[in-house]
């Protein structure tokens, strides 16, 4: 901090991120160890946009810097990721100076034309709010309105910083008033209403179930949320966004809903409900099996971030998570009745264990991790068959499951492990961090994976080697040229990227037997290094719940535009 | 085509790529070898931007087809690169059929807000045109309109096709009437007055010189430029933008202008002249020596593709590739003085020839390049070091020079190298492709190595390792550990990849006189399978042009705003 009591204005908002806990992924600049910041540096943006999300998802915001034009509309697809799935990422830009900016000078890193708005002006499209920091008097103001929608709103906001402005000094007892990061209260009388209502539901049904999806852990209702679960002990279920938003060994956990994509016995399940407290939906198309929940509005209260619906009611602008609060002290336990629930396990399926043949596949597969994954387990699994079939396991306590359900950008995952781990690294050493990548997908980022040697994480990375893009010969051209890819020498990736061999370890398992004295080696589960396996699947293979949703989403899929 | 005399909507648009000489870089289409197209398929969508926009550069355009949102956005930094620089791509989309987008379904690849237009607007930004084909009945009108913009106005352009489009069929004679791809005729009388007074100049002119530039590369001249260079046998004089744009083995070429960033010899002989024919100019700052070009208007005629200055008038809309054409057909060209040149070579300078040091160092290297280089040679250089030194090369004939000198986009030059290696493997089987690349930029595409490996290209690729980004460090943070990176195994890159060790080579060069017998070597020099040198030099060495214009960019840079 300047001797004056002021501060500039860059390091002004470096200090506010440190406030808000973010991180950073970088490209140039000095100050970040002065607001107490570490600096990543990532291998390219999108990667870095990915990353920022991954550890966002840890650590509640991140933050991600990009140099103009060229940086930052190469991040834009993982900006964009973070908006539509509700993770709150602070973008921010190096610009051309003011001067340079009214001159329109010719410079490079711009289209040519003079015009220094065009980029922001895109990034708008994917963003809950931005700015330009012109002008230093408005900045502390600025940067703080940037950073509490972010956090509030739970999703991406901008900001472009020029090169004359980053220095320029103003008051440091701007940081003195800490930034406001609470949602405005609910209207009360409208908010008393809605949980009355609710209450007198929740007494008279006889068959209640409590639903969680993805915006249950955006929106941060996970306290109530579990209160609420652990106090009713009703039946509770997930979407598969809403993975890991309750604690799956309580006895009354019923598994994962997607619809027609559900098991059986879950879908009777929830079907035959008499009421459904379904907290934070997000009804994307293979969040709910293809459009195909079979939740009448006459059943369902619906709980979203910023309105409510109860039955036919719908209530703008009132808040699940006051609403659940209120709930909460209101509710007497003893009138709530609860009800039993399907079975869920890890257990292999018999046929599945009794066969005789040592190819690892996914039926197998996916019980077996559900067995292997420990308490606070963080797991990522990449849009493709990991995504789904991460759904056929329950999970231990407080395991954080990342995907891209929604946004489903192929390449995310092996990003968000990089963030993810660091902020594990950083608040949560003792936790696991294990991803599931497909051979395709890994193809696309996989430079991250020399970000995470350099910086010393120590993630398990399993590779699943089913020679190309199997989710797509799921949906179209199952043996097109187009859905192969470049094989590829994995167990070496981790030498060239120049991890040192005593710190490291690479595993190949082509049989059942390899794997499970994997999972069975303690040294292999609580490794102090990075290690990655090498999986060989058959490539006409898929999870259940994929094989399933495939077939939706193959006639959907006219619709869904998505190679 | 369809027995009918019909075709499918999306077969209609390949055949026109076809007819353009276009190729794919493609996810997910089954139709291409009905129009006679090959499918390359990229590690992501950015690589496969710079890869079409390399493609572009050696055969006129190309073509580039993307997913819906995440793979339409993670392309945009690569298109936006072509719209800068001038390179004519054609970006298609896939996008959900019209009923999904009419109903506003939440998909996976969305922004989750029902929104289907919000990723072409964002890409409205960095096209001349673009358009979402909703009714077939104007499809066939449609496609022919992106694409003869696209091609006309050497630019990118996009057009969004739903699935329910793609296979709808329309008569197949709209394919009779070929692409409209001619420019429109200049005002006749204007451009009249035009010729003549540039003659009148050029015969008063005891001193003219010609300066080539990008545009008179990627707006088509070089027919025009060349004939005007050997008629008048004027000192011929290029940019960075231009360098590859004439014959460097004229006796009367004068070598690479960049204003006060020039050798002194050349800005001196540009500073004296008294006429200056300047053909397809683009003053960017890192192009124009940083904006210290010492032409004044009172000697300069400019030609532009919309556009033409003469001294001090303007004619727009008068396009320089007919004014060339006339302008050759008037000239008397024994009224045109000539004079003479600059030596320009690439002879080793003494003291660094004499030094003992067996170190590469640039200004060692680049003039060895120079000798090395052979007739049709398509040279690629990164952003960065390379792309500085390559102006120390005085080129043999018909060579291609391709990097990103505006756009400035670190990690395009691999793409690129792809893309242009399998154009030249279609059309110039002959031509040998070769990539100068750093250590740093490498990261952040290294991936396309695979795809060359898979396509059989044979590509020469050379990597720096001067541990980080030297370019970065001359301009600000010379020590900053943000400049540096995680060092990788470069040469087993190739067998990672998966190459067949009989038909790939890598080599390490640690002195002058390995990679001196690397040059030597006609097994090398003419290899057919891809091969990777890996160049050890000093981190704090850089090429005399980067030195003396990082002096200009760093005080420049608080306005460039670029790491």
């Amino acid at each position: 901090m300047a001797p004056s009591g002021n501060i500039s204005i860059v390091l002004y908002l470096f200090k506010r991120l440190h406030e808000l806990g973010g991180d950073f992924n970088l490209s140039a600049l000095d100050l970040l160890p002065d607001a107490g910041l570490y600096w990543v540096g990532n291998c390219n943006e999108l990667n870095a946009a990915y990353a920022a999300d991954g550890y966002a998802r840890i650590k509640g915001i991140s933050a991600l810097i990009t140099t103009f034009g060229v940086g930052e509309l190469s991040a834009l697809a993982g900006v964009a990721g973070s908006f539509s799935e509700h993770v709150p990422v602070v973008h921010i830009v190096g610009i051309p100076n003011t001067i340079a900016q009214r001159n329109g000078l010719l410079l490079h890193h711009t289209l040519g034309n003079g015009d220094f708005t065009v980029f922001q002006n895109m990034s708008r499209n994917i963003s809950v709010t931005s700015t330009i920091l012109n002008d230093p008097h408005r900045a502390a103001s600025e940067i703080d309105r940037v950073l509490s929608a972010c956090w509030v709103k739970a999703r991406p906001s901008t900001a472009g910083l020029p090169t004359d402005i980053a220095p320029a000094e103003i008051p440091a007892a701007h940081l003195d008033t800490p930034l406001d990061l609470k949602i405005p209260d609910n209207e009360p009388e409208t908010e008393s209403e809605v949980v009355d209502e609710i209450t007198r539901l929740m007494y008279n049904s006889k068959n209640t179930i409590i639903l969680a999806d993805a915006c249950a852990i955006r929106h941060r209702v996970l306290d109530e949320l579990h209160e609420l679960v652990e106090k009713t002990r009703l039946p509770t279920f997930v979407s598969p966004m809403g993975k890991g938003a309750v604690n799956e060994e309580l006895e009354w956990y019923g598994g994962v809903y997607v619809g027609d994509v559900s098991r059986d016995e879950v879908r009777q399940r929830v079907d035959d409900a008499e009421l459904i407290l379904y907290v934070g939906g997000l009804q994307s198309d293979f969040n709910s099996g293809g459009f195909t929940y079979r939740i009448s509005r006459k059943n369902t209260v619906e709980f979203h971030s910023d309105h409510m619906k109860v039955r036919y009611s719908e209530f703008p602008g009132i808040q699940m998570q006051p609403v659940l609060r209120k709930l909460l002290d209101k509710l007497d336990y003893s009138k709530v009745q609860t009800h039993s629930v399907p079975d869920v396990s890890n257990v292999i399926p018999h046929k599945v264990q009794e066969s005789v043949s040592q190819e690892i596949n996914h039926a197998w597969l996916w019980p077996r991790v559900g067995q292997w994954l420990r308490e606070g387990d963080v797991i990522i699994t990449e849009t493709g068959t990991s995504n789904f079939g991460i759904w056929e396991t329950r999970f231990p306590k407080n395991v954080t499951a990342i995907s891209q359900v929604l946004w489903g950008s192929i390449g995310y995952s092996v990003g968000a492990l990089q963030g993810a781990a660091l902020a594990c690294k950083e608040k949560y050493p003792e936790r696991r961090v294990i991803l599931f990548v497909g051979d395709g997908s890994l193809q696309l980022t996989v430079q991250e994976i020399s970000t995470m040697i350099r910086h010393g994480l120590k993630p398990i990375i399993f590779v699943i080697n089913n020679k190309g893009y199997t989710i797509e010969r799921m949906i179209h051209g199952m043996k097109a040229i187009y859905n192969d890819i470049q094989p590829w020498n994995h167990t070496d990736l981790l030498s060239l990227f120049g991890a040192d061999p005593s710190d490291a370890m690479s595993y190949l398992c082509k049989s059942k037997t390899e794997l499970e004295n994997l999972f069975k080696d303690e040294k292999f589960s609580s490794a102090p290094y990075i290690q990655l396996v090498e999986i060989f699947m058959p490539w006409q293979d898929a999870p259940r719940a994929l094989i399933k949703i495939g077939r939706v989403t193959a006639s959907l899929n006219e619709g869904s535009g998505s190679g």
